[in-house]
């Protein structure tokens, strides 16, 4: 592992005191943050760099997508949720090659480094193949092969999910985790979850579930099973299992639901740009943690957002809930970047991550201030979260490793994956006919 | 003027047909576009522009700002709306200096260029000094200084203000236009908006107004006037004046209101950024348009939003409607890409702007799709609207002159510019002390 010196640089370490420090170094080896403040005496650095006019910033950690979507980037805008399903994902989908899979996944990955991004739990299918892009790129991810659990399903069955999951838990020396994904509760059977909770646990495997979209799910949920979605998973087995327990979008819940999340130390993947574009409704952020649940921040996938960009993320978070509850005080600035940052290094089980303290991961991002819209600095945690953009990130550092230097990409041959993921891309959606996969109702 | 080709280029023409148009030339001649498709016979183009990979947009209209309060970005986040004016804005400009406004113009029309504005409406303090950074930077305005009305104001009083409208009307070859600046119905007496209405008749001038920005100011209205904002200026004649009619964020407007604005031809600046940032409520954007009201979009100033970034404010006006509606299909992509060009243009009385088509002004810009979240190119609209980001704007061109060229400033010393501003903001907010200049209730 390299070690790396950054010098004089500000720092939003989003510690438990929110410390913001001013031109200090951090010095970096192995993998970790060894020094915030002073450099260690005798410490070695590989490499320098010049932190005047930067900000470091822990990397976000984006904790609910599907990174090969973005092949269907602006393929169905201004649809809502059920003629977005069933007229245009879940038709696309039919043509999906392991091959678009990973190629998806490269666009992906560069757009995650570019924009700040340091690891992203990922939900899809053909999950051998991003695997393969997360090792390549440096990133670091939690993946789940998605599974349904319908007898006509074809992408795979839990038997495959459940290898693929073996196979690459604490691949790419740590920086892949996996676990199990099944879909949600309204597309698989109950005696299929009940199945998957038995094998995580057998198997000592988390779970990341796309739970409570709506209310009209709340309502099937309610006729189907006689309990709300969190409820009938509770019931089922599927919130009592080892590793990472990740729900995504939790719109519709109730008090009893978030009790039930918090009681099950389940994470929350809050979704707020594809909440917004699909007219879905608010995630009760303040409430959830409140309550002590664990709330992070997603893209979902790019098909729904339409970008990667877990800045805008966590901007749109702290929007939505002010415009939401008519209060400018509700989460405020320092809140949303921990939602993108330190909780959703928590919500994949990458604990080390998401501060910038010594002994914590080194994963770290620096935003460059010399920016007519980073200027005056009266508030650096403002700049960032009110007025900053992703493409202000200057370089990318992940487990202590230089991904992107002054803007380029260290990892990835950025120019060959623009032409190839659009090149496969525009032939998958000329492949795409006939009936959708599966059919949403709601 | 110097002629302008830029050859081979995908247009987002935003004409009434709403045609996108792949790989076709843009001809440029004394600040008007002269050809779409071919270059005419005979064309000498004094530089030509390769736009291969580019995506040309008509620029951006900021509707609604208060340029120089970039002194004040993040200096008072997470407040709520009287607290921000109370305890942190009325006190500061205090101590706002007429070379604190030239600078923190400077620094706006830096960002506002950098994010793809041609023009913007100000309505601030000390206009002549924003009048030279107009002049120098070459972007277009609509320009008033703003007036209160009372007798204990020092600001200027409303001949000063009629001064300034008859001297800049028409300057920087007609890229300055004026209007009269009164603030709000809830500040200014209502003999005072009288006189503004009727000095504005005499002297052929608009108006450019604050108006019904929250439920509290309607009810105080209510009991002052009895009468709504709207009502209310348009009783005491402020509504029935030659020139531009322009009303920045109208969120508690009733029924009657949108038919009085309909009817006057009142154009409505609505900030999604800054009234979602203060918890102040939303605009009903589609009920305004469906009455034929001109809706345009404003960032307010750098002090609520917190940065003066147009496209973010487009995204944000479709993502805010979906939201509050529930409604996917609020909104669609090319109308918010409309609301921020060509309604802007219109509301500041710019028409031939806001639209690329033979005999509209040359105000383009022109986005590089060579990025990863710009990829696949399947709806070039919605890759612009649900996933650029207004760094993407690789040149920028107004009334026919680049002012950017690869997101290289060419009219602005950006260096210098960075550093003053800074400096003296930082030495303003260390002078303001006391109390506000004007107390807000509600």
């Amino acid at each position: 592992m390299p070690s790396l010196l950054i010098k004089s640089v500000d720092v939003i370490t989003l510690n438990d005191a929110g410390d913001v420090l001013r031109g200090v170094d951090i010095a970096i080896e192995g993998g970790s943050i060894v020094a915030v403040g002073e450099a260690p005496p005798g410490f070695l650095a590989g490499e320098v760099l010049d932190g005047t006019d930067l900000i470091a910033l822990p990397g976000f950690w984006n904790a609910h997508t599907h990174a090969a979507m973005t092949f269907e980037r602006s393929f169905g805008d201004d649809l809502p949720l059920d003629r977005w399903f069933n007229e245009k994902i879940w038709v696309a989908e039919r043509a999906l090659t392991a091959d678009d899979v990973a190629w998806g996944a490269y666009l992906a990955a560069a757009e995650m480094i570019r924009s700040g991004t340091v690891g992203f739990a990922d939900h899809y299918f053909h999950m051998d193949r991003v695997a393969q892009v997360v090792e390549e790129s440096g990133l670091k991810a939690l993946l789940a092969w998605c599974v349904f659990g319908l007898s006509s399903e074809v992408e795979t069955d839990l038997a495959g999910a459940v290898d693929f999951a073996r196979r690459f838990q604490g691949a790419a020396g740590g920086r892949i985790k996996t676990c199990l994904g099944p879909h949600a509760p309204y597309t698989c059977p109950p005696e299929f979850l009940k199945t998957v909770g038995e094998t995580a646990r057998k198997e000592g495997m988390g779970v990341h579930i796309h739970l409570s979209e709506s209310e009209e799910q709340v309502e099937v949920s309610r006729k189907r099973h006689g309990k709300t979605p969190p409820a009938h998973l509770d019931a089922v087995g599927l919130l009592d299992v080892p590793g990472q327990k990740l729900a995504a979008h939790c719109i519709a819940v109730t008090q009893e639901d978030i009790a039930i999340l918090a009681a099950r130390g389940v994470s929350v993947a809050q979704c707020p740009g594809c909440h917004m574009k699909l007219g879905m409704g608010v995630t009760p952020v303040p409430s959830l943690l409140a309550h002590g649940v664990n709330v992070a921040l997603g893209t979902d996938g790019a098909a729904s957002n339409n970008n990667l960009d877990m800045l805008e993320e966590a901007q749109l978070a702290g929007l939505l809930q002010k415009a939401h509850l008519r209060d400018a005080e509700a989460l405020p600035g320092d809140t949303v970047l921990r939602l993108a940052s330190r909780n959703g290094a928590r919500a994949l089980g990458f604990e080390a991550s998401g501060v910038i303290a010594p002994g914590a991961a080194a994963d770290v991002i620096l935003f460059d201030s010399r920016r007519p819209h980073l200027r005056p600095r009266h508030s650096l945690v403002g700049n960032i979260v009110y007025s900053a953009r992703s493409s202000d990130i200057r370089h990318s550092i992940i487990a202590g490793r230089l991904v992107m230097k002054d803007h380029e990409l260290l990892t990835l041959d950025e120019e060959r994956i623009l032409w190839e993921a659009e090149r496969r891309a525009f032939a998958m959606l000329r492949r795409a006919r006939g009936t959708p996969l599966r059919e949403y109702h709601g």
